[in-house]
C-alpha cells in the first residue's frame, strides 16, 4: 500500500509498505477524511527525538475518520463497512498509568500517542496511507454519526480534544474571565471550549486577520493583537482594570509565554498549557509575579484525551449543535494524492488558512 | 413606606411600615425591577415554619433590581444612586460557615436567605417594598451594567443563580448527557445552565407547551411530556438505549421525583437537587437501582449560590451573550401597585406564563 | 479440584469441579490463606437475585492471597510460583464505564464483583477453592511484598480497600469530625482510613465489646453504645455541641441509618455508604434535616475500588507502617478444609470475633 | 509599650511604642507563648520590598498564643481573659477574593499575611510585642483548649498550616508516594501532613542529623541526604524503580528546586510549593521532563490558610493525637526578652536546632 512518509528528519516522500494486520482486538482502517497538523510538521522539520531512537520510513498523520476494513477476533462493537471516527491519541488501556488517571501517558510519558510518533519504542505508522492500524477497536473507535460530515467529524481527533481540553484544565469559574493565547486551529477550540465550559469574557490574544474572526466566531468578547500591543500581559491587565483573569489557556508560542501567563492570571488562578514546546530549555514562571512561590496560581499542561469515550463525546457536541467545527476548515482537498500539499500548508501558512482536511472519498 | 407583606400564613395585604436604617455596612435600595416567585407563594400559603417562630408582618419578595439611597458608615464601593443588583442570597460573610465553604449557611441550614424569610431569628423584610435594606452591601451587591435592563438582570438574583447551581453541582462531563426534570422557570436556567457547563444532550421532563419551547430554545435536544410518558423514567432510559444519563438536575416535583432520578442515572453519575421540598418526610432514595449502596451514584442538593461576586460573573454571562434570561419573562408589570397582580400570577400559573417581573421605574 | 460452594440458595457444601484455564491475559492461582466476608452469607442466605439469573453450584469465597500456577500467553508481569494478592474486585479493564472513571462498574453496574457472584451474566466462581480464575493478572494482581504475610495481605482485599473508600468518598477536612455508623471490619477500617485521611476527631457508633476496643485502637475518639443511647443522631449532636459532624461513613445498619447520618451531617457536609443494603424499598432521606432538598448534604455509596494499583497502594500502607490491619483477626484456621467452620462464624457471630482467617499453606 | 522591631532592612532592636486599640470587631491580645520564624530572618535582612513601599519600624513576629486583654464592641466569641491561638495569616474575610475562595489573597496576592508585614499598605505591628492587635477576632482567633500547652499550640499557627497545606495542594493519592524536599519545620509538618494524608512511601531530602531523625519521627520512610546524593533527583527515580513520585512538597532549596521537583514527579503527579523564594527571576520547569508542555505534571504554590476554623481544626488534630508537633522545638526560653535570641538562633541555625520558642507567661 502507498503511504505519505518521513523518510528522515526533514524530507517526507510517497512510499510503499505492507499493508498491516490486526491483532485480535485491533482494526485496519482506510481514511475517508484526513486532517494533516501543525505537529506532523514538527515532527518532519523539528528533529525532536535522537535519530537512533526512531524508525523510517515512518507514515505520518494522526487525524482521520475512515472505514473499518478488518477486525480482530476478539472485536465486539466493530465491523467491516463501519464508518469511524479514530481519535490522534489511541491508548492501550491495559497499563496502570491508566488506573492511576492518565490513558495519555499509559505505558509511559505521553506514550497514549502513538499515530505518526517517529520512536521505535511505543511509534507507529500514521493515517496517511491507504490502510492503517487501530490498537483496541472497541475502546479506541467511536461510529460517525450519520448527521455528521467525515470531514467535520475529523475536527474533533486532535482540534476539538486539545483545545476543549485546554478549558478542562482551565478550572474555569461560571462566568469567569479566561485568556487564551494563541488562536491557531487549537487555540480556536480553546476558546470554544472555554465558552462551552462556562467563561464569560474570554480575551484572545492573536493577529491573523483569519483567526481573529474566527476567534470571534467562537466566543471571544476582546482581542489582543500582538502587533498593537506587544506587552500582551500589560494590555490584558489593563482590560481587567488591572485584576487579571481568572484562567489563561495557552495555545501558542514559545516558552517565554510562561512569564505572560503568570503574570496575567489572579491569585487563585490556573494557567493550562495545550501547547507542544519544541525547543528552549525551561519554562520561565516568574517569581514575583508567582508571589515568591505563594499566589496559589496554579500551572497545568496536558496532552489531549484520547479514546472512544471521549470522542463520542466530542460528537454529541458537535451533532447537538453545541459547537460547529466545520468553521475552522479554510482549505479542502479532494483525493488521496492531495495530502503533502494540503501538509505543506501547514508549514507555509498562508494568510487565509486555519485548517486544511483531505477528503479522500465522499 | 408601604410594602406588600404576610401579614399571617394564608394572608397577604399592602401595610404601612417605618422605613429601614441601614448599619454601617449596609445600605437601604429602592426597587427598580422586582420579580415574584414561586416560593413567595410557597412562604405564604404554605406555612413552612411553625407560628410562633415567625414575625409578621413580613415584606415579600427576594428578587430585585434598585438603586441605592442611602449606605452606611463603612461601605466602600457604593453610593446613593448606584444602580444594583441584589442577590436572593445575602450572607453574613463573618461566619465560620463561609470558611467552611457554603456562604448559603452562614450562621446556620439556610441561613444566607434572608429577604421575605418569615422566621424572627434570621429572615427580614423582602423587597416587595418602597426601600428595603441590604446587609454588608460592598459583599453583597453588584453594580448593574448599562448594557442590561433591569428587568433582565432580575432574573440573575434567584432564576439564573438557581438553575445554573443545578448544573454546577450535577458534575457535567463535556459531551455528557443530562435530564433537567422540571422546566418552571428554574428548570428551564438549569436546561441553559447546562449546555453552559458543557453538556451534549439535554432532555427536558415538561408539559406546558410554553416552558417545552423555551425549554428548546435553552438547549433542550429531547422533550420528554409526563402526559404521553407517565413512567418517565422508563421514557429517558428508552431514550438513551438503556444506559441512563450522566446528570441530572431536579427542578421539580414532590419528593417521590428522587425515585425517577435515581433510577436514570448511570453508575457513577450524579443527581443535583435545586428544587425545594415542601411537604413528605422522607426523599426515596430506591435501594436496587441505588446498587443496595455501591453503585457511585452520587445525590447533592443546595441552595443557590448569593453574593456580589456570584451576581457579577452571571452579569458578565448576560452582557457577554452567553445566556438572554429574558425569554424568561413572559408578563410584565408596570408600576410598584401592580405587585400583588404579578405575584397571584405564580400562584394561578396561566397556560402562558413563565415568569412576570414589575417594573417600578424605568 | 474441590471448592466450597453455594447449591442453591441457603445450602453450601464441598463440591468437586474442575480446574480452570486461563484465557491469555489471565492467570490461575492456588489460596495460600484466604477470609470470608459477610457477604458470602448474604450470597447464600439471602438470595438477592432471581433464581433464573443464577448458576448454581457458585464456589464462595473473594479474598485471598495465592500463587500463581498458571498464567495466559499475553501476561507479561506474573509467572508461576508468584506470591499475589487478589482483589475482591477484579474489573473488566477495556469497558467505557473505566473510560468514565467507574472500573467498579465495568461492564455494567457492580460488574467489578466477579469472585463468587452467583450472576450467570458476569459471575464466576470464587476464592475457596484449590485453584482459582483471575481475570487480566497484569492489571488485577499485585505481587505480595516480602514485608507482609499472607493473611495480613489479605485484610487489604476487601476490608481495607473498602473501608478506606468509605473515607475516600466522605471529603473529610483535614482536622475534621467524621462519624463512622458500624464498627465491624469495615467499619473499623473506616475509622482507620478516616485516621489515614486526615480527621480530627472520630466518632464510631457501635457496642460489641471486641469491636469498641479495635475502634480506639484505629483511632476512634469517641464511641457511642446503641444501647446507651438509642437515640444514635441525639447523642451524636449532643457530643458536638449541636453542630454535627462533617462527614459520616455509614458501614452498617438497615435502610433506615440514611436518616441517622443526614440529620448528624453539617450543611456542606458529606454521608458517605459502603455498606451493602440487602433489604428495605427505599433509603429515606428526612426532608426537614436535608434543608428541604437545599442543605448542600452530599450522599454517596459505593463498591470498592479493587485492580492491581489500589491493591498495590494498600499493601505499601501496611508496609510502611502506616495501618495495621491484623488487629482484625481475631480467629486463624489452618487449613483448606477449615473453610466452612470460618465461614460460618460470620454467620453466627460469637462475641469475640471480628475478622476470622484461613490460613492454607505456610 | 516595648517591641522587638526592625528599625530598618538589617536592623531590629528593640522599641517603644503605644499599645493598639481594637476597631469594633478587633481584639487586643498579649503574648503567652511565641516562636520566630525564618521569614522573620528573611523579612529584617533580605529587604524584599523597596523602601519606600515600607513602615519603619516595624515590630516583627507572626507566630503567637496570648491573652486577650480587651475586645471591639461588636466582638461575640471572645472575652478578656480567653487564651487564643492566633494564625499567622489573619485574613479581611470581607473581600471578593474571599468569595472567589483564597483568603489568603483577600485583598490582593498574599495580603492575608499581616503581622509584621512590612508594608505600609496591608502590613501591620507583629505579636513581638507587650501587646498586638488582631483584626476580625472572631474570624481569626481560636480558643486555646486546656489540654494543649501554649508554645506547643503555638506550632499550629505557621509551622503546621504551612507544612500540612503543602500536603492539601500536593493530591497525594491514598497510598501513595510522595517527596518533601527541605525538613527545616515546616519541611517536617509537610512530611507530617502527608502521612496524615494518606502517603505511603515518604521520601524526605535533607541532611541536618537532627532533622533527619525528626523526619523519620514524622513518616519519612527514606531520607535521600545531598551531601551523600548530590543528584537528588537521579537518586529518587533510583529509590522509586525509575518510575518517580506521585507527589513532590517543596519546603526549601532556591529556584533551581523546581527542575528537580519537575523530574521526580510522575506523569498525572502534582508538585506543590509551600516554600518563600526570596532570590531569582524565574522558577524553571525543565522542558523535556515537562512533556513538552503536556506530561499532565501539575504545579501548585500557595501560602498557608489562616483564620479561626483553620486553626480550631488543627487543635482538635492535636488534642487528639494525630501528630504532635511539640518534637519541632528543640529550644524553649523563658521570658519576653529573650524574643532577641530565639530570632537569632533562626539566623544562626545551630546544629541542634529546629525550632526555638519563647514562654513568656506560665
Amino acid at each position: 500500500m502507498r503511504g505519505f512518509a518521513m523518510v528522515d528528519f526533514g524530507k517526507a516522500e510517497w512510499i510503499e509498505k505492507e499493508r498491516p494486520k490486526p491483532g485480535p482486538y485491533d482494526a485496519i482502517v482506510k481514511p475517508i477524511a484526513v486532517a494533516p497538523c501543525t505537529s506532523d510538521i514538527h515532527t518532519v522539520f523539528e528533529a525532536a527525538f535522537p535519530r537512533e531512537m526512531c524508525e523510517f520510513p515512518r507514515i505520518l498523520g494522526h487525524e482521520a475518520v475512515g472505514e473499518v476494513v478488518e477486525v480482530g477476533s476478539h472485536v465486539k462493537d466493530f465491523k467491516p463497512g463501519d464508518r469511524v471516527v479514530v481519535p490522534a491519541i489511541t491508548p492501550d488501556w491495559r497499563t496502570l498509568d491508566v488506573q492511576r488517571g492518565y490513558h495519555q501517558h499509559s505505558g509511559g510519558m505521553l506514550a497514549g500517542w502513538k499515530f505518526s510518533n517517529p520512536l521505535k519504542e511505543g511509534g507507529k505508522d500514521g493515517v496517511f496511507a491507504e490502510y492503517f492500524h487501530v490498537n483496541d477497536a472497541d475502546m479506541n473507535l467511536a461510529h460517525l454519526p450519520d448527521e455528521i460530515k467525515p470531514e467535520v467529524a475529523v475536527m474533533a481527533t486532535d482540534m476539538m480534544t486539545t483545545g476543549f481540553h485546554g478549558a478542562e484544565l482551565a478550572d474555569i469559574p461560571l462566568g469567569g474571565t479566561v485568556a487564551v493565547i494563541g488562536i491557531g486551529p487549537v487555540g480556536l477550540m480553546a476558546v470554544a471550549g472555554a465558552r462551552l465550559l462556562g467563561a464569560g469574557r474570554i480575551i484572545a490574544v492573536g493577529s491573523r486577520p483569519v483567526c481573529v474572526e474566527a476567534a470571534k466566531y467562537y466566543g471571544a468578547t476582546d482581542i489582543v493583537n500582538r502587533r498593537e500591543h506587544p506587552d500582551i500581559a500589560g494590555r490584558i491587565l489593563e482590560l481587567t482594570g488591572g485584576e487579571g483573569v481568572d484562567s489563561v489557556i495557552i495555545a501558542g508560542g514559545n516558552v517565554d509565554v510562561m512569564k505572560t501567563a503568570v503574570k496575567i492570571v489572579k491569585p487563585g488562578g490556573t494557567v493550562a498549557n495545550i501547547n507542544y514546546f519544541g525547543s528552549g530549555d525551561y519554562l520561565p514562571i516568574p517569581r514575583i509575579e508567582w508571589g515568591q512561590g505563594m499566589a496559589h496560581k496554579t500551572i497545568k499542561g496536558g496532552l489531549c484525551p484520547g479514546g472512544r469515550l471521549r470522542m463520542e463525546r466530542l460528537l454529541d457536541l458537535i451533532k447537538y449543535g453545541r459547537v460547529d467545527p466545520s468553521r475552522l476548515i479554510t482549505h479542502k482537498f479532494k483525493g488521496f494524492d492531495k495530502i503533502p500539499e494540503a501538509l505543506y500548508l501547514m508549514k507555509d501558512k498562508p494568510k487565509d488558512l486555519i485548517k486544511p482536511v483531505v477528503i479522500i472519498e465522499e
